[in-house]
């Protein structure tokens, strides 16, 4: 559940800052999840467009600890300037990686549209016990990162016809897989905080979480995982808009090293898509966590920082 | 959940016919029921195009016997052109409605878009012994229809700039009106089919509730509600086309008396936003349920015709 940058910052205009998703407790065991994400195609191909779009609603529903039950298709198209088989394609990708969650599409909502549109309106599931809220982050916690960051700045050199096949395919991997990584997590009790990394970034998502838990964060650039050759894409100016409005928007909630360098601070600021989860973990467990991970993604887990008292600064940055 | 027609048409696009919301199981008591909806402006009033999203919104919900419990907004707005003030106005709409039916909107998603959407996903429950469905009128059922038809027509002349302000306000009063009228009924078991007039048109939906139960329906033109001068405004061809469409597709599947009129084909065939219900019930509960519903609304509800065994035609529709 993504916003606009232009609107999250009225408040008047009536959104507030939730967690991933909207939770509805319907008895004393359980509740229910929704979220609802769309946005125009980020890669060229529809099918794998279609993929990203599915992977990144349902990013929300296992941010929070949640079960996905089921999904309805969100589309805008131009009909009568596309082909319907780009469409057919689109929600091809949708059905694929929502089997892929083990969930059907069960049907869904299209409009005519001058350009195209697509995501999930996901309903999910889950034990109140069992919720995962970005508001628990202790002191001492570390801070756990389950993808490498930097998809808004491949997808901007796709745009840009700069991006090798290479780069494109590891963004893509990075986008098409599913965050439902926690789901062989036994003790998912030791997790005091969780959200993914979508549109606002590492450091407008870990903001929230810092604020949500009344603590600050400590990061360390060197360990923070980015896609080959997005250092090199981001020192040539290839940033996305949201990704630049991100750093200005977050930048005084935050302490950087006098060394670090403003593609840098963009690298962390870049808007991702179905990006991966943020956890924070005490620092006892969080290694072997990191651990367990790692045996069930392509991805390595990176511990990036911890969580330290409350500070004049909401995040601070270290470089090395 | 309307869909393009041009989508609808084609199988091949993933979509098919499924009943007002998607409805999904959760124990034996009682099952989630989901929708999701959004559509340009069709009035030019933004709260009140709010109001309209929302209702309509939520209808999917009441059409099968749900009970709303929370919703998402889903948000579509040209920031750069088009002042926030509007938006807000928007957001305010639905927040409105959504309270007089006793929910609250718990996020959504929007984006940056050349043209203005509004709509909602509402989540609901309901328990599955009172689950309304399509697909259960039986012959001699009468067909009742709890809201004056019209409201595509009326927006086209709003939009031509030839609707009076009293053509306004009845339009808008049938769209901003919640569907929630079955919530007091205590004998709900004796509807044996509902949905809800949206975007197909009576025709189109009654074809698939006809469709779904295996039976024809029997029509009788001059029964059939009309908001005032919808006749007139479809004598002088002021006819939306998603309304010529709907009559273009759904022809074949209707015998008309030999003295129906283009004209008022396309009077049943006009796309509804926010429309009525549509109830089969036994012919000796019809009246007392037109009773009952008639104190709870401001409309009349009215019997319309009968399902008859399956004809060689979905729907016959006679005149007087």
């Amino acid at each position: 559940m993504s916003k606009l940058n232009s609107l999250n910052n009225n408040k008047e205009s009536g959104f507030e800052n939730f967690d991933d998703c909207a939770i509805f407790q319907i008895d004393k065991e359980q509740s229910i999840i929704q979220t609802v994400d769309f946005f125009t195609p980020i890669v060229d191909d529809p099918y794998t467009f279609g993929q990203i779009a599915a992977a990144n609603s349902l990013s929300d529903i296992y941010a929070m600890g949640g079960m996905p039950l089921f999904a309805l298709n969100i589309v805008a198209f131009p009909t009568e300037t596309l082909n319907l088989d780009i469409l057919s394609s689109i929600l091809k990708g949708g059905k694929d990686t929502c089997e892929s969650a083990n969930i059907n599409i069960l049907g869904g909502h299209s409009i005519k549209d001058d350009s195209p549109k697509y995501g999930l309106a996901v309903t999910g599931i889950i034990k109140n016990k069992n919720i995962l809220r970005n508001n628990g982050s202790k002191v001492g916690d570390d801070i756990i990162l389950t993808k490498p960051l930097g998809t808004g700045i491949i997808t901007t050199a796709i745009k840009k016809n700069i991006a090798s096949i290479t780069n494109i395919n590891d963004a893509v991997n990075v986008m098409t897989k599913l965050n439902n990584i926690l789901s062989n997590i036994e003790k998912k009790s030791i997790i005091n905080a969780c959200t993914d990394v979508t549109g606002y970034g590492l450091l407008g998502h870990l903001n929230e979480m810092c604020k949500a838990s009344n603590k600050s964060a400590m990061l360390n650039f060197m360990s923070i995982p980015f896609l080959d050759q997005v250092k090199t894409f981001a020192m040539d100016g290839i940033i996305p808009g949201g990704s630049k409005k991100n750093l200005e928007y977050y930048k005084n909630e935050i302490d950087f090293d006098g060394n670090i360098e403003t593609y840098q601070k963009l690298m962390l600021a870049d808007a991702q898509t179905s990006g991966g989860l943020l956890l924070s973990v005490p620092k006892n467990e969080s290694k072997k966590l990191v651990n367990i991970l790692n045996m069930n993604s392509d991805f390595n887990s990176c511990i990036i920082g911890e969580f330290i008292n409350k500070d004049k600064k909401s995040i601070i940055v270290k470089n090395g």
